[in-house]
């Protein structure tokens, strides 16, 4: 093979290809990135350490990237996640061969053991040379979930510290696994990442988490590099986490369970983006929707969208189908399954599996576990005569684990402002740029006219057409014929 | 084996009572008729010749049955349809074993030929004696598509002819596959159809083709026994239609094509209670849905819930999806497809293939067709730069074909009128009672007060509370306390 | 003055001739008639007594009616209900002055008193020089409710004994009324309604209450002409009862209140096509719906469509909006008015003022009640601090009363059915004609093409365009190119 | 009378005392407050000016200042908006008499003259005593739409430099009127709104205009004393935007022309909160929404929420209805309006009268102007057989003009956070309290738990129920147990 890679199984790339192609018509903000920038190629010389599940709809991200003129190497920002026809496909290219790949290296497949999680993270460094000049190395980290860039920030501590420390006892697995990865790299060469990390112009990141993990290093002052949140543009947040969810949620009930949502009652835990989505889902298919909620504000947007707003306590023995989307922890507890209605469906969209309380759940004496299907698993309750619940995913994000996740033209439009954060840091990082307008090694949102933007380039794919301001009505509004439009603070 | 049947594989059984067990719980109507029949045993002595597709819901349906104290015998009425697991569970029964099976004799399994097809019809006649004694056969059909009552009818014309003719040039490949089947049955008892007939008691039917059936049988005084229309049930064709589709359209799109519907034009056409549904459900997934219609009421009904109401012809250009629901032929054409934006959505959710052209599409010079996977094809036209449009099983009914088909509340619903229908008949056919309600050798509708007990036994599961009619407004509205409480007329 | 009429003030006409060019605009079905029949005069020679609310909307009707050849007199057939300045610009007409009026003959004000009203529906048939020449008088009937048709019948039942009877002592006192006022005309010619039903062709009728007294009158064999059902088109009843209040519900309650009906509880009572009407309005103001319902198949329809089903009782302390819609009695009593939360909103748009105990909660003692403005009351409960309900229209069609009523659009589709069935009553009375094709004297609905026609004359005005079939199309449903599409028992 | 004021006719106070009391029940915010601060008297010492329309629900605000234990002078911020019946009760009081009225002074009256209407603005600042001893007048403002601001600006401004200037010739009209009344101030004393100004603790705002003003002020360097904007409080501007304007805007068109809604087509000019209401009670009505934008992030929002974006140009000549929401002007042009079809309706929830170009309608020659009501016009266009178009007051707002603006819910969440405000700004402004949490002469909204709390104080009246944090999930989400909940810039 010609270059470095990993991945399952490589002829699996023209199943891959066809799910590209089908991908790109609905990847409409990446298409139009492609053709605007075609030219100028404002990526030539960037080369892009990406984490990032390795999906069909990456593909599309990685190829856009490489057309800007982007080297790239890749691995997924998750275990489970990747599609290894989507892997397979990126790394032979849409002109190469498997025996002849002409690609980019992808270092992802389906279920990877940590170990082989963290090693994949290290690969995305591994420029050939790197270690000998790190001026080969990568210049931009594109991050899901901050992994990549704790990687760095990690390996440069304790490069610093000339040691990698033992795990305390209560560390999680997973630090263990990252302390061994760091302490074999720097057995090999001690001065890795602090070379990799003099070269970086800064990171892109599009999580929540991966997010707040940036600000509190930039607060602590342990920042490398600078960094874009591509998290709270509007066209991300607002559109990834309602929009999204809309689709994915009844998505995943109905493929895993075939039950009717018509008639039936759900209780969404949550009323921010993700429960707005869930709840306008369900609704829409005819179920009869109650909101729980802790902040009186997105409380009072629930009643008034007409959903009753009650305490989980209140209604755990009146839903059918229980969806958590809080962010929060310990949302639904074992007691409240075991409170709730014979074959009650149990999920979550929000964020970690603890919303859910699996381990309380799991812990009941004499619980027995049937799998239903993958990812469908029904609870029974001892002594109950078979009553029992059904949880989706385990509690993990069930529209990931029972559907496919975020569709191809949501994921555009979160794909469109890393590129557009990418083009716009690579030029302008303070690491290789001096201008007023300089980004210093500090946390950024997207300024709103590129926001704005992102949303322009997805209008046309829908048929819908924007009217335009004249200059004299721009004045009037105090804004300028391109935009922004908006003050910061406008809530949309 | 202790009995003949014959099913792909005995092994999954286990598999399909968990199915059957979770699918019990969506049918509240079913359940609640075995308890209330369970000392009555109202079809005790019936013996049941079934002919519907062989999923989990029916095998909560043909327990149903046997819990009311038939004995049955069953068959799928479509080739393609049957879950082989669900077969399985049905033969070995609840109490059985592989080994020892305790279930149903059952005919079905994936993937029939035509010829096996109608092979198992036929079996399902074959009661052990009944060719000796037609005493031991069925006297009860339970019917969905017409196929069991049209071989008892045809058996019995070409038994009075004394031989079954050739097929004609024209005839479809199916019916040379009947002929050929009579022909067989002929030769082996000239009178075997004639004394199966003779004992039936009647049949309950649930599809509009199949009652359409009866209706002309009834009307050229060629039917042999009674008939009750099941498909016209509120609780039947209202559910069924609206609802079932509701949930069961989009899950379709979804599980083909990941493609986000939020945001795009669908175009719906019909607008009777199958496009009700399907408008329905893409506009809470957020399309902007455009209907066409032939007829002026629906068309009034469609403008007045906020739809556009345009030809196909105007707006063939501008939708993303396009989904039939007219049970009509040739609603999207092959010059229409070639007219759509690149990338359209195509599928159809009424009745027969011939709602879309796709015999016409097939025909197109250069076209090629390229399996994404299963059920989703692009097809790609010529001379266009590599436009092309996804169309949906092949142009057969995706809720089915890409989806799993209603889900197990709906199908309480309609099978909750089949298993009462069953017992009216069953109990007062004139060819066992003489009482003046008697039903004679005509089709009926249930009557209203049935169609509202069926509604009745699912409410309870969906939390819904019915209020009771004091005497005083009974009496007032001329209607008794009990029901039923519309006239005839009235359209829900 | 020309003629013999009797309206409030005739002064108002102008203001009146505004608002029925306005309303001309709203009602398609009504104009495309008078385009159609312009030439041929379908209603030459057809006298026309009409007895229905005389507001702008029926302005336009009895316009078309004029445009269409008839001669016509009217009245209103509510007390309450007339438009003093749309009957002023119909007698004055379109081109007469009110010195020189050249419309119809108008006996109609608002607040009539009951001796008033029935002089009124008398003088409907007092056309010039009927009682010497019964010929002279009206030929056709347009009735709302059915008091036109009553007196006609009472007058030739008491002519045929000879003498009008004594009202007992239980009959209600506008039978008084009725008894007086044809006892009186009994005094002045004891042959004159004998003479008058002798020349009717026949009736239209177009309310619920109206209809069955029709079906009762032919039951009970002493219907003396024909009559056609209008209640039952679909394009009626659906329309009228579904759409129609979907518009003036919230208008009645926001015009009485001006209440924010976001966020509150509202409890309809009932999920007939009204019910259907009033729960998507309040839904989609925000709204959190809850059903009542005596009907299962109902109850269930509520269920499917999202909405939580209760009986009053349960829930009668959560509302904050109560509206029956049943056509029953006795649906909210005085007890359940003393259970809900303090300025609780009740209200009613189902029939009769009965459906709300009004008499029994003006019977409560010590009971205060206050005039917040006209139609809008506050029932102040005896020795509860102050707590207390509001009262629409005292209990009566809260749209009506509160609000204007149905929308023009809405009666356009109404009005178009009595024109049609008057057309159609008027050329095949048997009567006057003996082809096979001729109405005898019983009751008919319009038949199923004359339905979908109004529903044409709507669509155009709403931009809506219809599909043609093709004749092959046609065939293959077995239906005609031009309609009727469905069979009757279609529900739509 | 006890004190001096100037409202219309105080004989209306019973009136306006019943519908205050409907009111308070409909503004459970002011009301909690009330109760919650019924001891503490938090506004003990505020001497309020409080310029805002002089309705009913501005009513339950000023009794609920004083109920805190405010003195408050009133005026109306509008020539138009005052409701005398509600003036009239204030001035009353709820235990006075029109002879001995013990309320509170309220300047303001229904059609005052812009002499008359800054006559009332100075009054609100003319406390007794004040000439002499500036610490006699006003320590607070509440200002809706900045007016009062400005005159204590402009007077200071102008004492300071010994003259009021001339208006130029380019001025408005009403800056005259301004001029004339401050240098009549002048001559009567020199030194009055210097004095003033010294007292002024600080100003609470609740306008997009007069927070403008206030910003442009502070950026200026001539703000005079701190000021809180309360228009960007969530429960501000969401509430007030999105939900008032749902409820208010079909209020309006159904009440202006008792048009039906559903079916129609109704273009929406803008789709931020105020378009967002619209879109969404229009859909709710039936109507096919179709959305203009010039922002593409809210195109997208309302594409995705399944509404057409497009141009008005593109659809002009289909709309039934066009509504202008956008802030901006000339969004529909005399053009424009020449092009819709006959009797489209025309109107504005946006702000000023000049998003609909009424001048250049009037200007177009030949047209004519007829009022069908008062508020409701049809302009018939010259040379056009009677086309016409309905504008509905006038262009301006035409839920203030066809209907009664928000309902009490709404105003008690604007109004919350008015009172709010004034507690936090009297007890905390620099020019009072020197705590290192003074606010200083700058522009601040409330703290988000302010804004969280007067969401709080609405939930109850609604039923809804919040669900409460615990300490161990509030630390696991880095939040307190008591809120905030939520980052700044989250976008609800």
């Amino acid at each position: 093979m010609s270059f470095d890679y990993k991945i399952a199984d490589i002829s699996l790339h023209e199943a891959g290809r066809h799910q590209i192609r089908l991908a790109e018509h609905e990847m409409p903000g990446l298409m139009a990135l492609r053709e605007e920038y075609a030219e100028e190629q404002p990526l030539k010389g960037a080369r892009i350490a990406g984490s990032l599940h390795m999906t069909v709809q990456t593909a599309v991200l990685i190829e856009t990237l490489v057309a800007l003129g982007a080297e790239v190497r890749w691995a997924s920002c998750n275990i489970f996640s990747t599609q290894d026809e989507a892997a397979a496909a990126v790394v032979v290219g849409p002109h190469g061969t498997p025996e002849n790949p002409q690609g980019v290296p992808v270092f992802a497949w389906k279920n990877e053991t940590l170990e082989e999680y963290w090693w994949t993270a290290a690969q995305i460094f591994a420029w050939p040379g790197v270690d000998e000049d790190p001026a080969k190395g990568a210049n931009m980290i594109l991050d899901d979930g901050g992994d990549a860039t704790l990687l760095v920030h990690k390996g440069v501590e304790f490069e610093a510290a000339g040691a990698v420390p033992s795990a305390a006892a209560e560390d999680p697995e997973e630090y263990r696994v990252i302390l061994e990865t760091l302490r074999k790299s720097l057995s090999e060469n001690p001065k890795r990442w602090t070379g990799i990390a003099s070269q970086l112009r800064g990171v892109t990141e599009e999580t929540t988490t991966g997010v707040n993990r940036l600000y509190q290093l930039a607060r602590d002052g342990g920042l490398l590099f600078p960094a874009i949140n591509v998290n709270d543009s509007v066209t991300k947040s607002k559109f990834d986490n309602k929009y999204g969810i809309r689709h994915s949620l009844p998505d995943g009930i109905m493929r895993a369970t075939d039950v009717l949502i018509g008639g039936k009652v759900a209780v969404i835990c949550g009323y921010g983006d993700v429960g707005k989505g869930a709840a306008e889902a369900l609704r829409g298919q005819g179920a009869r929707v109650i909101v729980t909620e802790i902040d009186p504000i997105n409380a009072l947007q629930a009643a008034m969208d007409g959903y009753q707003v009650a305490t989980l306590d209140d209604v755990v023995n009146q839903g059918d189908i229980f969806i958590t989307t809080t962010g929060g922890k310990d949302i639904i507890s074992a007691e409240h399954m075991q409170q709730m209605k014979n074959k009650a469906i149990v999920g979550n969209v929000g964020h970690f599996d603890n919303e859910i309380d699996m381990a309380g759940l799991a812990a009941i004496e004499g619980i027995q576990k049937i799998e239903i299907k993958p990812q469908v698993h029904e609870w029974v309750f001892p002594n109950t005569d078979g009553k029992s619940i059904i949880v989706l995913s385990e509690g993990r994000l069930l529209n990931l684990g029972n559907a496919t996740g975020h569709p191809s033209f949501v994921m555009s439009s979160s794909f469109a402002n890393q590129v557009i954060a990418q083009i716009e840091l690579f030029a302008k990082s303070h690491k290789s740029y001096d201008g007023d307008d300089a980004y210093a090694t500090e946390v950024y949102v997207l300024p709103k006219v590129l926001d704005e933007k992102v949303a322009r380039l997805h209008l046309e794919a829908l048929g819908a057409k924007l009217t335009e301001l004249t200059k004299e009505q721009a004045d009037y509004l105090g804004v300028d014929v391109a935009g922004p439009y908006k003050p910061a603070h406008y809530r949309y």
